[in-house]
């Protein structure tokens, strides 16, 4: 049998409520916050503990995991007065899955060593799905040997968990999967667009070209949902364009230009611009229904 | 048994032979036509019959097979003074696997049907690869009852055999295929370069977003050929180019705006200009490393 671990976790959303729930399953004990507490329930009724705040729930736990919505609010939950770093446990693993910007990962490594703290950026690709089937693609920034001790974890939650390097790295490969999706958004969208255009039968298209080189987890996924009419959110438009600004703004610095990434972060911009902030990713192919 | 069929396959260059090839190992007669003839020695050598144009080669066949460069050949292929239409034997079945506009397949389908001739449009998706393995993706224009005679010939070149719809369905589908193509291709050469001047290690990167929500059939088949420095042609750019022109020129007919693959066709003509032509589509991520 495994050790069972006190762990924190602080942010109980759509990603995270699955999350923590294969870490209860496997026998850990589980402390939790999240903003809006009605969304934390179902790990409370089987069995998890409430706190009053983030720093509070990571002061229980020997592991603290954090998945919230924006990088303010990781900053908020990292260097906060009731924050983890000033909170929790010298020894303690802090574990951010929030995909945020790869210096304020540096910034809560620096911090929280200076606490005899290890950090680690550990975003997440796989969406609702993938976080209810622990089927994840967990990449993971930060020193070595605290990703050696957070591992086993993190492999009850994903299929794929990679060391990606120091510090940052995990933020840096998470925005190269962000641009990877942005342009393959505007593929599959710009395809059945097309299609639609000339007449063609869209479910026989699919048939012939998300079998072909034009094939992607996005089309496959995304396309049949947006074909039936269904904008429901697996992975919002807001959080998507909050990935696509941070990556802009890190390949900026790096004075790298991304004419694809570019396009599709003007298209969603558009997106949000018709009220579907609140939607799915796959509400890119309404905006070209309607030119 | 399946019956013997005289057939003319006209174009044998990298796809064109391969495919030419398992409709002779099937039992087929082959009457084969090339403009280079040496392209064709091999089939020649294994019992293809050679003929000195694309006509000739043509009424010799109940099926006649093409595929050529450009819309240009396919349209001198065709309607030459010794091109398929004016030679083929009437009730024969002409089917174009290049890919070419839909405006002149639907062209090719009308003079076709004045001579008693039926004409399929019969693109293709899945590469030199593809071809070999006979695990094509063929999307099919035309008259139902010829797509019905011509199926299980296709069948020997592909995995998914449909039929799109009337003369020029299956141009315009391979378009859709071509278009989420185009903007696939920006996707992992931007992910891959943005990970590159982040510092990470680039094979660990695939390994990671290989298997996630920003995977394709490009990222996957290409970016380790990239990454190990092969620009060998699987598909040629001055053909993926041409391709997305066709696109681009049928979208804004349509009044279509399609930025993702405005976006790649510009970058793909940098391509070009910087001597790639006859390099293979990865090359885009040549384009990358240089900026």
């Amino acid at each position: 049998m495994s050790t069972s671990h006190s762990i924190a976790f602080i942010g109980t959303g759509v990603m995270g409520r699955s999350m923590a729930g294969h870490l209860m399953r496997a026998g850990h004990t589980l402390h939790v916050f999240n903003r809006t507490k009605a969304r934390a329930q179902a790990l409370l009724d089987a069995g998890a503990h409430w706190h009053e705040s983030a720093g509070r729930a990571a002061a229980e736990a020997n592991f603290v995991f954090t998945i919230v919505g924006f990088p303010n609010d990781v900053e908020q939950t990292y260097f906060g007065p009731e924050g983890v770093i000033a909170r929790a446990r010298p020894g303690a693993v802090l574990i951010d899955m929030t995909t945020s910007s790869p210096l304020l990962a540096r910034r809560i490594a620096e911090a929280a060593a200076v606490r005899g703290l290890a950090a680690l950026d550990a975003p997440v690709s796989g969406g609702d799905v993938g976080a209810r089937e622990a089927r994840l693609v967990i990449m993971v920034g930060g020193d070595a040997a605290a990703f050696q001790r957070a591992k086993p974890l993190l492999e009850l939650m994903g299929k794929s968990v990679v060391h990606q390097g120091p510090p940052g790295a995990g933020q840096h490969c998470k925005m190269a999967n962000q641009i990877g999706i942005a342009s393959s958004m505007m593929a599959w969208c710009e395809a059945l667009a097309y299609a639609r255009k000339a007449g063609l039968d869209l479910a026989r298209v699919l048939e012939s070209i998300g079998g072909g080189s034009a094939a992607s987890a996005s089309m496959n996924n995304l396309a049949p949902r947006a074909l039936r009419g269904d904008f429901q959110p697996g992975f919002y438009v807001k959080h998507f364009r909050k990935d696509m600004r941070i990556a802009l703004e890190s390949a900026a610095e790096m004075k790298l230009d991304l004419p694809g990434l570019a396009a599709a972060k003007k298209l969603y911009d558009q997106v949000a611009d018709c009220g579907w902030d609140e939607c799915g990713t796959q509400a890119l192919y309404r905006l070209y229904l309607a030119s």
